[in-house]
């Protein structure tokens, strides 16, 4: 059987849980695809555990595991220095990522598929800042980029260009991030003000202590434009978007709001490919109307009205069913390339 | 260039509207996949139209165009005596279609795929009722049979078997049925008896003349077949389904739940493997709470929480729109076939 070699970069949440899908698919991916899986390589911030022929991966899925003072373990081994040496199919990227840089997930993505080697991964900070060069040089060296888990996480919006292929798609509006969704929920449903909402969502951890890229609209920009150059063919970055956050929004607005039969959103549009991130009112009844952290992506499309998607946006579990799908994909057209 | 033979079978609302959007697709289906699409026959149920060097799609994509009496038309030849004899790569089977037999659709399909012809579909009933019968065939005969269309027409729910093909679909809760959905919706909302809200339903056209079957619950139980079928790998039929229709729903009981924060709403469901259609009380805050024609299908998975999808379950550029979609994936599974 063909063996299958993939290096995991960054083993945080996403990347264990991750670890823990693939444990419990191997052996249904060795019957489905004639493909022997390894993990090879697992890259952390301080070294990397390298073993060519493979690592146990029921015993490293652990979270609590210790790589470190291992057999196998490299101190302060980085994986932009070591991608192209080893014997790769695919890296799994899913490290900490800046989220104004793209580092170091977008070096690590240019290095493998500079290298030929096929990438999946969670991180969206380089498809919103650098679309066009990984583009390009996934085209020039015939690589598979897939990147489902980047936007709403585990919700198939990206696969929609595939299923969708003959129904284009002309305009998107979705709420792409949970935080603002929930505070803006929250201060709807109980009359909070802005900061104790945003305490509140803070202490049952729907934000993270620094929450600024989440509720200054940000986040949901960065989706936004992959969704755009995904789905609708456009070629945009971030700075491509107009931006505006929620911390204006007052009880007294959602109130005035409320009079007329509509609720105020934090929207994330293309509307004839104009990228818009702002508060929105809607309609009570709309579909687009869903409370707490759900996202939603309701895809405009030419010839059937709008088709909507809705799912858990975040979650490690979430993005590494995902990162699987996206496995699975590159599995099934590599071993189609193979057979024939 | 190779030449793609395709033969419609019924050309009513559905049919004619596969033939607008193929008439706009013809140069862009030719650019991608290397095809020239010819439409050789159309079969009406009392004849066929029949040219082998190409129907002029154009012109009889005008749903008010009439066939008879025109070159190339056949008096009373029936598609079931024809599909043989013709070089067809693919039927488009859109025949009124009865749901108790499944007829004349099942027979078209069964010809077509001893044949060795690939099939699109937006009729239901043969696969509600003999699934296995058709799956045997077109395994034996290597053929596509691709049925988007026949649930929740544009909605791509049978898709998510290939999108989310590492994550596990372990039960569905869905609307099926519009008609259904718009009653008790009104009856909701305006507190209507349900002989009034069906009465409405059928002056806005939501409820054909008898509805008979989307009130018994008997349409969206064939729809939830095809799901669980499709989706879970089950092997049912409708008779395994348990059906309970909603003409029993009083305004009293609608208003009994809206004091617990409930609502009812006509759910088809998969639980445990066992297949349920009836009415169900959900919690107002459900995304399942929607209103109007809309139909939602809720997909649990394994990995990572429900799934939603949403979207027009009616409407002949909707199914059309979903045929098209499956025209175009069997040409992308063909070429690559072809290509190697």
């Amino acid at each position: 059987m063909k063996e299958y070699n993939i290096a995991l970069i960054g083993k945080g949440i996403v990347g264990t849980c991750f670890l823990n899908l693939l444990n419990k698919k191997i052996n249904e991916i060795s019957l489905k695809y004639e493909q022997k899986i390894k993990i090879v390589a697992i890259f952390e911030k301080d070294g990397a555990l390298i073993r060519e022929d493979g690592i146990n991966i029921e015993e490293f899925a652990n979270k609590e595991c210790n790589f470190k003072n291992r057999n196998f373990w490299y101190d302060n081994l980085k994986a932009i220095e070591k991608i192209g040496d080893l014997e790769l199919d695919l890296i799994v990227e899913t490290t900490p990522t800046n989220m104004k840089t793209g580092e170091p997930a977008f070096s690590h993505i240019m290095k493998a598929l500079e290298n030929g080697i096929d990438v999946i991964t969670s991180n969206k900070a380089p498809f919103y800042l650098y679309p066009d060069k990984i583009k390009n040089q996934a085209k020039k060296n015939n690589c598979f980029v897939r990147i489902e888990a980047t936007v709403a996480s585990c919700v198939p919006c990206i696969a929609m260009k595939e299923v969708l292929c003959s129904n284009e798609i002309i305009g998107i509006r979705a709420i792409l991030n949970g935080t603002s969704n929930y505070i803006l929920s929250r201060m709807t449903s109980e009359g909070l003000s802005f900061e104790m909402a945003l305490k509140e969502a803070k202490e049952h951890g729907y934000a993270e202590s620094d929450s600024t890229l989440d509720i200054d609209g940000y986040d949901a920009a960065g989706k936004l434009v992959i969704l755009a150059n995904e789905l609708m063919g456009l070629s945009k970055t971030i700075n491509d978007v107009k931006i505006k956050g929620i911390s204006r929004i007052t009880p007294q607005a959602i109130e005035l709001a409320r009079g007329d039969g509509l609720i105020i959103k934090p929207l994330a549009m293309v509307e004839e490919n104009s990228l818009i991130v702002e508060p929105r009112l809607i309609k009570k009844e709309s579909p687009l109307n869903i409370n707490g952290t759900l996202n939603i992506i309701e895809l405009q499309t030419k010839n059937a009205g709008p088709i909507i998607l809705m799912g858990h946006g975040a979650g490690g579990y979430e993005a590494a069913s995902a990162l699987m799908n996206d496995l699975y994909y590159i599995l099934k057209e590599r071993n189609k390339t193979n057979v024939n």
